[in-house]
């Protein structure tokens, strides 16, 4: 594009006058932003544990995700002679990086609200150790995650493309970890980890939802699935889906903090995009479909599919 | 898996010869690409000053947010003894980097459109000063944000959680600084700012919104707040709400810029998940309340619940 | 916030024993979680070569744009002197970076699934050549993009703006470099790349589908562009479209993969957010406008604009 660009002439320049005074005010300023570290109506965190840091959560992730499929995510090539060397050091590895951030988690919120002594670290290394028995299970019941993403979207062409790239089993997996801690009351850990896979996948599940296995989520941007959901075997969602809670009347957060908001999906259920279900109440029944766009506040009787009705559709002929 | 999986053999190397061959091409293919950035047709941005560096602006945000919810984001534990070392030395080094990146901004517009002087480093300086004098009023107004999630949403278990892993909060911090810098006329870097909080959580908010204090965003992935939408106090909106413009004629672009083309909310109103409201003359009056999956290119009067009529839903038996 | 924060004592530190105690545990966790690479139902990757880092392709998709956009994501300022150095370095770094990760992807298939041989590194650096040939005619089409992003938004300030911050141009370009893999039947690597893309941008379009030149996406976020789409030229969609598979059959995946199971947008068609258009004989014809939230598995002729009929809202006033 042959234009004229002019270049940085000495008026672009600040003067060393200017950019003194300039910095002389910033002192002041300090002050006052300080001081606003006082004011009770902000939020400041000073004395407190630290929380925790974004780069350990996401190390966690990661090196669970390469003892979770082992091979796939690695820079190294596993084979059958260093696969034991390879494993032993990742496990022993995030042990040590769970059992402090864990214990780090418990810890935060003892000294936070005063509790009395809750053995953190006791209690950080032995949740830790009881996640690790969980492992071989939850490989098997993520694999059959991955059986059923293959099994029901013909765009994918192989189960390594599924592990290695598609966002709803990173989502699942993330959920299926973070489930685990939030099963044995870690704070705050579990939800920073599924906040994670959210950011990276659009994917929003609370670690609090119970979800059976042969879990599929296809595309996945806008899903929400809440708290208090609970999810069977064989479910399959698309893009968009939110299984959420009913409308709240004001002050909602004390008064329905812990009760059951979210729906119930059986067995073998497919739920299609930008389908809508609320309620803790609400129950779809066993192997029941519910289309794209349907909006549920009610429950569905098992092998039942349930559509919108044609919606009414206005065609006009365009002025040209 | 017990395959018997191949090892890499020498027909999997390519030979020096073929090596040589390929990369023997490459200089012609070079000179076309470099050819065709004299292409008028395309798109280069050459001998003007470059662009911000995504480093930059996400280092910009971590700093700020540091200041904004001091003791909550950096690695070091904050304590009454430290804490004026602590803020005085972030400050000062956000100052830097941001009247850097300011100054860039202006002076990357006046040399691009060959515009007058603009005092490009000047005024770089002094809106960051400006923007500093208003820190202790927004760490208030962030602080009603932070308040208002936890009322409103009974899967919060403290403000702590909220600040450090919703996604909400920190899309509406990072739009409440770029409102600052996009009201004192900064190109640019506000819009880069929002991008960049819309990819980390999905949600895109324009800088120059006007919003209002107590607001809530819940879960928020594909919530779209356009350019002149205004938005009261205490309003609370969930995941797939869009404030957007009515549908636009061609060349829209040059017609409308600047034109208010988004609705207007009142205090108090809340907005459910993936309704869509549209429309620069568009009010929807105090303290109601929007259902989830409306439409709405109207008006609504204070005081007014809007629900879709229920939707007919079609249920067939399955056949099994 | 003046509380009165305890500090870590000795009963937050965990004793030596114990530490020792829960170690020595270890190692028959990690027997187990080893012995589990030999379930049958899980899925490893074991003696195979290893699959793409996350690193190499973020990398790839980093240079890509400098070739492609010439002077606006580099750290350093291009003029016409330094232009032919920078953009031949970048091109032959390219170049070597790209090429061992097509011949990767094509080397991994071929082992994994004990092919004949693929002559992986001939075909990776054939391939690759081939792709660069396309380059400047590539960065034609992309400019047709950004031109149409222009005029169609009347909240984009400049060329510059859109190139350097819009969502909806990183997910096109990433998606137009990927197509060119996937013709060229390259394994892997181009859904690689657009999961990344969709992870950055919540825009999700499959590498097979085929697109015209100015294309819009508009916020984007939630749109779903599935692998047999078709899209002709001057299309502009907004944010939560779907272009997807009507419902699928049990073991769809099997009996579908390979057929043509998207919709067909003819040229200059607009469809509004959150519109769903289904199938894969569908067909919308040219010129023709498709409103915000409508919901087609059928064909629209040419000129036609359909929308919803005026959805019927209720109106209550709330009880205060």
């Amino acid at each position: 594009m042959s234009q004229n660009p002019q270049t940085i002439d000495q008026s672009c320049k600040i003067d060393a006058e200017s950019a003194f005074n300039f910095r002389q005010r910033l002192p002041a300023l300090a002050e006052k932003i300080i001081a606003s570290c006082d004011d009770e109506a902000c939020y400041s965190h000073i004395d407190y544990e630290p929380l925790h840091s974004e780069t350990a959560v996401i190390d966690i992730i990661k090196r669970f995700r390469e003892i979770l499929f082992p091979g796939y995510f690695g820079e190294q090539k596993l084979d059958p002679a260093n696969l034991k060397y390879y494993m032993g050091q990742s496990v022993s590895l995030l042990f040590d990086t769970l059992s402090d951030e864990v214990t780090h988690s418990i810890r935060h919120d003892c000294l936070r609200y005063d509790q009395s002594c809750s053995n953190c670290s006791e209690s950080g290394h032995q949740i830790v150790l009881e996640v690790f028995e969980a492992v071989p299970q939850l490989r098997r019941v993520l694999a059959t995650d991955v059986r059923a993403f293959f099994e029901g979207d013909p765009a994918s062409k192989s189960y390594d493309e599924i592990i290695f790239a598609y966002p709803g089993i990173f989502a699942i997996m993330v959920y299926r970890i973070a489930h685990l801690l939030y099963l044995k009351e870690v704070p705050l850990l579990p939800r920073i980890m599924t906040e994670h896979a959210h950011s990276v996948t659009g994917i929003d599940i609370h670690p609090g939802a119970e979800i059976g296995e042969y879990f599929v989520i296809d595309h996945g941007t806008g899903v929400v699935i809440g708290e208090t959901a609970v999810i069977g075997k064989n479910v399959r969602i698309y893009q968009g889906v939110t299984l959420g809670a009913l409308s709240l009347p004001q002050n909602a957060g004390e008064q329905l903090r812990g009760k059951k908001r979210h729906p119930t999906i059986d067995d073998d259920v497919i739920i299609y995009s930008s389908a809508t279900i609320l309620g803790g109440n609400t129950v779809i029944g066993k192997r029941s479909v519910i289309g794209g766009n349907v909006w549920l506040t009610e429950s569905v009787p098992p092998d039942t599919r349930v559509i919108m009705e044609t919606p009414k559709l206005i065609y006009k002929k365009e002025n040209l």
